[in-house]
């Protein structure tokens, strides 16, 4: 399949803007950026005109829960403890494969709408989330949620099995080492992820500080040891990895992750609305930690919308930080592009240009909220919201054009089972 | 004209949904509200069948600069004073009418979009700010924005002018007194102020205690007066009326709201990204003042979204209040309905009922960040986007539907427009 974008003004890897050109992506990867030139139309299956809009790399998404959309707006406005244990719990506990096949499935196209190519995703059934991204077509890095609850611990057989995967597809799809959190899991399963990820020289990634309670309790648990440094003593940290949330990480854990080029993982959206806290993502950027950017689960944020983690990643560090000058866009657009792509580990996703994999959104600028034509970056991660996706390309192919998804399932389809299936679980 | 909505959800005046609905508008007021019946379509210049999704009121922009989408992403991660002088002053002083026109114009676009069906707008020229909104049939209340170094200082003129429009769309129009700020004015003007609003029996509205600096300044000017101790020492709030912003208002500053009844507008997005602080909206909640909500100018906000503006002002409290359960849905669409068309001094254009004013916007729910359909209300104020506006209507006549404005100017043309005179603005 080859498609050319014509008269696109394109995102380059510094994140300034190369006007008036020609993208051609072949099968899954771009082949070509160059000055626009019409002569050629002829040669390719599709010749899309951008009209002088952007070409932006696709928004990586590095933390969420995609299937927990059947939440959404369930449970708002209870204290953490009460949303977890009455609404969160007991009905994660009766899903089945179809539950998460499906719930996975919405919470992807959530995602596209909002020009995110690849997610990193944590949920309860690797294989219903795997198979839900195959058939969408939909780049993944599903993390181990490994914990005490579970009712089938096997990460090596998951992560074997996944990134090894030779179906169709199948390199869109990458399986990480993981755990659920500190909280949630013993000691012996700490030793044992430890293990795996030696055995493997492989990455790690866990909910970590994400609450106040969470890290006190741990100290209580080890000694005075916060998450971040049991994880640490433990060695799940010495073939990097990261975090997500970090809301009450520690002095000696910026130290810590520093050392071992860790990814803190911002959920800025999700951390307000539960009253987790404001991230100290100025104090990361100032320790020189590499940051990515999630929107959790949208049980808790209630939107998967990236646009507006961008914005809440900013402008929540410029008011507590009494400094309207910090975090500039080209910082943000980091996060969501390249640090995402290195939480993803697909790393030749992150930039437009010749050989990197084509996960491409076309951004409309023909709305009011991005006019006049000022700073396009400054408008992307400031003004700019889903009415301005026009295209999202996953590995080459459209995933979603003019807000019509073309994926296999019919999107009203999806709304009406997704909508009858957290029926039948209420009810059962 | 009559227009019937039929198939639809209608949000009622205490925030709760009325299924299976028709809403009929006849020329600018809703006449109906009843269960669906299809037997009388033909009686109907236009039938819309709704689908199934939402009809609410319209939402009340209560705070913005329309007009300043010119500065949008011109100027950002600026300091406040250097952003003001750099770059607000200096090209604010040469605009011109035609400039007013078509960038309010460009502003109320983006309201539109937003589902906003009027705003409390205040910049430099009433009189090119009340013909873009009579040329577009939008609704507006026009602030002034008395300041020493204003050209003509003429409220009363413009006052009586604007209140007593008998042209086409008079009706929409309505004029505020009301000043820029205290530090931007002299006592001679206060008292000139104080003077109108005692004759007129009228409200005022401000710029108030926006800034820690603005308020310092002022108390040192008036020997320890904060700004609204000051306007309340002239009896400028005799009558009523409001200030924009509140996000250093002190203890006896809420007691001088609550004594006047007067309105606090809030305006979280500009105060986070110029880092004026995080105002404490459930504090004034606790007094028992009213709260309504703006979008500030898109100069400083970068947007104008009504939604975002809903979602920050509830999420920024459970954050600092350590309180994931304060300022509930219902409290934040009180304020974007009921409070804000008490700002804009159209009262009967609050909620949705029988009588009112045919200010409504169609939610379609058909996107994922709305499905499943749990709580609508819920998703309206944690996840919806403008995506989901599919339609709004301004007394009667619809003027955004489909992604498409059905105004008098094209749209490309309006953009057009304003980056051209932006171009000629800059250069000149």
């Amino acid at each position: 399949m080859s498609i050319k974008f014509k008269n696109a003004n394109v995102l380059n890897k510094d994140f300034d803007i190369l006007e008036s050109q020609d993208l051609i992506v072949e099968n899954n990867r771009i082949k070509t950026i160059r000055a626009t030139d019409s002569s050629d139309d002829s040669k390719y299956e599709r010749v899309i005109d951008c009209n002088d809009n952007y070409l932006i790399p696709g928004i990586k998404n590095s933390h969420s829960h995609n299937a927990m959309v059947f939440l959404r707006s369930m449970s708002d406005d209870l204290p953490l403890h009460d949303w977890l244990q009455k609404y969160c719990f007991p009905n994660e506990a009766k899903l089945t494969y179809e539950d998460i096949y499906y719930f996975t499935m919405l919470g992807i196209m959530e995602n596209l709408s909002s020009g995110v190519t690849g997610s990193m995703d944590m949920y309860l059934d690797s294989y219903a989330m795997a198979d839900a991204c195959l058939a969408v077509g939909f780049r993944v890095n599903i993390c181990d949620t490994m914990q005490k609850f579970n009712k089938k611990i096997a990460p090596e057989e998951y992560y074997l099995e996944f990134n090894n995967y030779k179906g169709d597809n199948g390199n869109l799809i990458k399986y990480n080492l993981g755990m659920h959190a500190e909280y949630t899991n013993t000691e012996e399963l700490i030793k044992m992820m430890s293990d795996l990820t030696h055995k493997y020289k492989a990455s790690f990634f866990t909910h970590i500080a994400e609450t106040k309670f969470e890290v006190d309790g741990c100290k209580e648990r080890w000694g005075g040891l916060t998450p971040v440094q049991v994880f640490e003593k433990f060695g799940l940290f010495d073939y990097g990895g990261g975090g997500y949330h970090c809301v009450h990480i520690e002095d000696c854990d910026y130290e810590i992750f520093k050392k071992h080029d860790c990814i803190a993982v911002t959920c800025p959206g999700s951390n307000v609305k539960l009253a987790s806290g404001i991230p100290k993502v100025k104090k990361m950027l100032d320790y020189g930690l590499r940051v990515a950017i999630g929107t959790d689960g949208p049980a808790s944020n209630n939107a998967i919308d990236m646009f507006r983690e961008m914005y809440l990643t900013t402008t929540l560090q410029k008011v507590t930080n009494d400094d309207a000058s910090v975090l500039k866009p080209k910082e943000i657009l980091k996060m969501v592009m390249v640090n995402g792509a290195a939480c993803l580990g697909h790393t030749d996703g992150d930039v437009l240009e010749e050989g990197k994999l084509a996960d491409i959104v076309l951004i409309d600028v023909n709305k009011p909220n991005m006019q006049p034509r000022n700073t396009f970056i400054n408008n992307l991660v400031y003004s700019c919201g889903k009415q301005n996706v026009k295209l999202t390309m996953v590995d080459g192919r459209i995933l979603y054009e003019d807000g019509k998804f073309l994926i296999k399932e019919d999107e009203n389809y999806v709304y009406k089972k997704c909508n009858e299936l957290l029926h039948n679980l209420l009810n059962r």
